[in-house]
């Protein structure tokens, strides 16, 4: 099959690999029906994580083509959308809803998603069939479910958005961009995006932003306070992963207020004495998107949000190199890969 | 008026200070019944904080001597219970329960109540007063209302302590002590006291204890994750402040599960990256002692409740050096100070 392979940093090739296979008699094979590049693709490609000939992605949708002896609740067929970590969906863990912390939690990304072929390990606990074959202009939605769209709804859910709420959310990408649609469904009163991009600022405003921040840092902080009545915000999404994100997060809001942070953490340090008298709740990681699926799925099935639209550019998974550089030039927001 | 005095670190002297004065229309001055000495009052005596003839104390019961003309709530003759954060009781942090961290907020610290009297500020958003004048062997129990209930309290509350879960405590001092009995009030399941002293074994116990820890470190989570089916706790509650007692806490918390922490951080610095990956929720801070106090007083004056035990030294203000010296050589767990 066809395969993408980030062999160095900036380098992205497409290359043959032999096709996955049934490995486990809890796993599914699926055939691709598309798959897409992730910002946090681009750690590697710039060179900020290590990668060396590694298989690339672990965002997909897709239709199940074979499955091991155990598996019970998907057949040959279905059409399927899973989460970036593999979950047994059994354990106390998964069932309090962190399935991405599953004890048997295993990362897609080791996988790689970016392919023509699948294999998802267990599959029971890891899959969503769809109600009935999508529509082909569901599939960008379906996609985004598996990984930005359940990142930036478990951030609204962690940061507490909700009606009453004021959200500002930290970070103008994809996630950040779904943060804003999940808050908007989960009923918050305002939300502010903080963005400096006319094209991703509109977007915000179309996924339910009510306010825009183009400032950032100290500055950024004071204006979300300027708009709260000097408090703070209620709630805030943090979609970047960086030191500076972080701290404007945290200061941004109000003491006794809630942070729900989904950008993967580099070389960030928290000061435990900031953090202390800061008073605010903290909590996000690898999103449990297993957890959001069902629900995310009908969503997008009865066309009551569209979050497929944060795809900008589409391409064919042969031309994922370009795919790459668009993200990474910030020329595409977020990039589908047909297969 | 006799007032406790930290001249330099771990030298305390009782000196003659001025009687304060109602200052503010919203003021009100007690005549302390009691104080105590706080395990924060350690850091500065052993050199860890600032410390240069500066006036000691924040938890305080007493009769309300004196009130400023906006006062409503109370009247001179009042037996009452403050936190160790003055607090307007009424701005959107307040309101959201969050009063330590109020935008009018200000450390009684600062003011000094180890002390014959002491003024406070925004009597009527800070003081409660109790049904009556308490019996004498009520005064222990409210005094720590004040502070050490009210944060051992709020650790609870933050760590989602209640029916069904399992809570650990990291910290054998009289907060973590008061966590345990939070937690036991509160419903929880399981309690595991992380203790390596006999007699703080014996109080966690007797407070609602089931398992005691005596390992620390990666021992001491090795040990919660032994006795939680590998998964480490539900609620962690850290009281104590230090680098190796928060990792311990963010370790033995299992992933979705609730650390309160509420031990004043000193040179603590959390990596993000092993923080993303535990998926804890983190929440703390000085604790919002106002929202519980009506609460914990009811509880006390009912009797169902004895968090006074934790004083096991009562020595008249005069020998507060001794008392000090007492808490810092870990010969009391907590010293109460007659005025």
């Amino acid at each position: 099959m066809r395969a993408v392979v980030m062999f160095a940093p900036g380098d992205i090739r497409v290359e043959e690999r032999e096709d996955p296979a049934v490995v486990e008699p809890t796993d599914a094979i699926i055939r691709l029906a598309a798959t897409c590049i992730c910002g946090s693709d681009l750690w590697p490609y710039r060179g900020d994580d290590d990668v060396d000939h590694t298989p690339m992605g672990h965002e997909y949708v897709g239709v199940v083509t074979e499955i091991g002896h155990d598996v019970k609740t998907l057949q040959v067929g279905d059409f399927v959308v899973g989460s970036f970590f593999a979950s047994d969906n059994t354990c106390e863990i998964c069932q309090a809803g962190y399935q991405s912390r599953c004890i048997h939690a295993y990362p897609m990304g080791a996988l790689g998603t970016q392919a023509e072929y699948a294999r998802v390990p267990f599959a029971d606990g890891t899959l969503v069939a769809t109600p009935g074959m999508p529509d082909a202009d569901l599939v960008p939605s379906l996609l985004a479910a598996s990984d930005v769209l359940g990142t930036g709804w478990f951030a609204a859910v962690a940061a507490e958005a909700g009606p009453g709420k004021t959200v500002a959310v930290v970070g103008d990408g994809a996630v950040g961009l779904l943060g804003v649609l999940a808050a908007r469904q989960l009923g918050a009163e305002r939300i502010i995006a903080m963005s400096r991009h006319v094209d991703r600022q509109a977007l915000a405003r179309e996924f339910g932003a009510t306010d825009i921040v183009e400032e950032r840092g100290d500055a950024g902080v004071a204006r979300i306070k300027e708009l709260t009545g000097g408090y703070g915000a209620h709630s805030v999404i943090e979609a970047v992963g960086t030191q500076e994100s972080m701290m404007q997060a945290i200061r941004a809001t109000r003491a006794g207020g809630h942070i729900g942070y989904v950008g993967v953490s580099h070389d960030v340090s928290l000061d435990g004495l900031e953090l202390f008298f800061s008073g605010v709740h903290l909590h996000g990681g690898p999103a449990p998107v297993r957890r959001f699926l069902p629900e995310l799925i009908q969503l997008i099935w009865d066309r009551r949000i569209d979050p497929g639209k944060v795809f900008d550019l589409t391409l064919p998974i042969e031309d994922a190199a370009e795919g790459y550089r668009a993200m990474n030039e910030r020329r595409a927001t977020k990039v589908l890969l047909t297969v």
